[in-house]
């Protein structure tokens, strides 16, 4: 990528605002494109969302919801939010617009919840009248609550059928729950847009096993996308000490976390077993040392050609937006974009109805920016 | 990788010889190693082979066959090559020893042979007596000749079945030829070890087609290797413009050059129609811009547990060895290995009978060094 840097080096970059990102033109394997900000004054926002009209529904983990019409003009927070921990990793955390909203009017929201033993993630759905939720009503919890601030998960995926995915993390502490089902800590569920639990779950029939539990053995997994053509999840993983991963969630797979991973022996010490074990999946492709993986979508629209298919994802640590190549269930190649350009912690990665790729920054300040086609 | 610079930041490193190298630890994601210069003073070497007793066999680009003891100490050129034309990237190149050379005495070499309308790539066995090469018989030569000084391949890998795979380059003023089956350029050919054609070729019964054809669509492929669990020939490639791939060679499969390359849209123009197309197999793994690909090894060995399995690239520009996490067909994960420690381009990187990987540096005064694991 090649990118102007006069601006950076007369050390102005601090003082400019959204205008001067897009005068420059960054050049990348596929693609020529520009950076627009939308929007800033963000508190780390953590979910984007477009509704029908095309504004946008975004989440700060502070704590609150906010439209954002598509002139990037803030609306004042949401009021009717339920209780939220806000703390470490905790808050209001992914926002999601239900595909049938022209007739349902749900938006679903992810959050921390507090609790008589610590807090645990939960989803609730809700309505928009004018500056107030409304009809907010939680439909799954994760168990149990325990005293952590962080590994919350969690990204709010339509599986297309009714159904939809939460992924769930770990909650740092208790990182062997990753491997039963009793609980819900390391695992990616899968319910009905009400709560209730789809009959053809795996682990439906299965004595101890908490229903909604789609797959297990994970860890953080702050990425989740739908794959266009395949229909099925595909989820970014945060990995320990390194080893990010990518992982195609199958209903009833382990993914392997903690008693395999690729996060070992790189500035620390051992943890689990090796790389691999019978009966654990292996990912598609992990990144080490780790660039902190956040939110991913694959690209489908119009603006981008030479993008269509391919998946991107957001890293926090890395300030980079990957490309990576897909062909089937293979990465062909990766490109890091970004690297040099932005300087900002990405939360997450959403395409617009228009087709452009917006992102979040991880900021006090934080910004939603897109990228467009260069002039 | 970590690496102590102190030598590099005294300016001294052009002035150390090959203990110096080995003073160093390299920490990278799954080994602690050190490097060692076995063998300097050779002419850009090309191919390295072992033989049963522990010394190598090394071809040199300018036309020199030589024996290296495994203290590296060179032997004078072997007598008795045929003619060569050593220019530009042609002359002298790979070399190999046959698995049963105990009781057949062969080697292997490949060349940039002359004749009537230019020159092409040969392949000759031979047996070593003393200084001297006897029973030189070529097996097989590249058809047809062509007025070009690139794109020779060449690379021989042992089937295990008694017939091996010579890869061979599209001469670069013919790349069309790699499309059709008329010729050998741009071709895997596999032939039996006395060049005659197996009777399970994949066109030996195609009306027209030249019967060694083993696949179609490759550019340059100076890098193959036998998987060592599935008996498949994995092969790398130099990619136009960038797109250097890697792909699994099968019997009478296309591999898309000049049709289908990523190597487009990067520093130069259009090539080929895009990047897939039906009927032309999409490689397993791409480099973007290119690395400049040479020769490949799956690591098998027991010096490196943790790189059993992982395949071993070489690089010329980009002066790197990648290590590819491989898992079935997919490539997991990259690391470039002595992308800050060697500053040399690696021609070949082979798995000594010692557990050891060699590295061949291209240069004119080329060396031979390893990676042993660390003390
Ligand atoms: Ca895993
Ligand atoms: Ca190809």
């Amino acid at each position: 990528m090649r990118f102007t840097r006069l601006l950076l080096c007369l050390g102005l970059a601090g003082l400019l605002t959204a205008p001067a990102l897009s005068a420059e033109t960054i050049d990348s394997e596929r693609a020529s494109f520009e950076l627009e900000t939308v929007a800033e004054g963000l508190k780390n926002p953590w979910g984007l969302a477009f509704l029908p009209d095309g504004s946008m529904i975004v989440s700060e983990r502070a704590g609150n919801l906010r439209l954002v019409n598509p002139k990037g003009k803030l609306g004042e927070p949401l009021q009717g939010l339920p209780n939220i921990v806000v703390k470490g990793q905790g808050g209001l955390l992914d926002v999601a617009v239900d595909p049938d909203y022209a007739s349902t009017g749900w938006i679903f929201f992810s959050y921390s919840e507090p609790g008589e033993r610590g807090n645990s993630t939960a989803l609730a759905r809700a309505r928009i009248e004018g500056k107030v939720l409304v009809d907010v009503t939680r439909i799954f919890s994760q168990k149990p609550k325990v005293e952590s601030n962080a590994h919350f998960g969690s990204r709010i995926v339509f599986k297309g059928d009714g159904t939809l995915f939460l992924t769930l993390g770990d909650r740092y502490s208790r990182m062997d729950d990753a491997q039963t089902l009793d609980n819900h800590h390391g695992k990616v569920i899968r319910i009905n847009k009400d709560g209730s639990v789809p009959a053809d779950n795996p682990y439906v029939n299965t004595e101890g096993a908490l229903p909604e539990i789609w797959s297990i053995g994970h860890r953080n997994m702050q990425g989740a996308a739908m794959h266009p053509e395949t229909g099925e999840l595909w989820s970014g993983e945060h990995g320990a000490q390194g080893g990010d991963e990518i992982n195609i969630d199958r209903a009833g797979v382990n993914y392997g976390w903690p008693v395999v991973t690729y996060g070992e022996d790189y500035g620390g010490g051992k943890i689990g077993e090796g790389f691999k074990k019978e009966g654990m999946e292996t990912p598609i492709y992990y990144w080490l040392p780790s660039l902190a993986t956040a939110g991913m979508t694959f690209y489908t629209g119009d603006q981008f050609p030479k993008w269509r298919g391919d998946l991107f994802v957001a890293s926090l640590r890395a300030e980079t937006l990957s490309r990576l190549d897909i062909e089937g269930e293979r990465v062909l190649h990766e490109e890091r974009l970004l690297a040099d350009e932005l300087g900002e912690r990405l939360r997450h990665v959403v395409q617009g109805p228009d087709g452009y790729l917006y992102l979040l920054t991880d900021q006090s300040d934080g910004k939603i920016i897109r990228l467009k086609p260069a002039k």
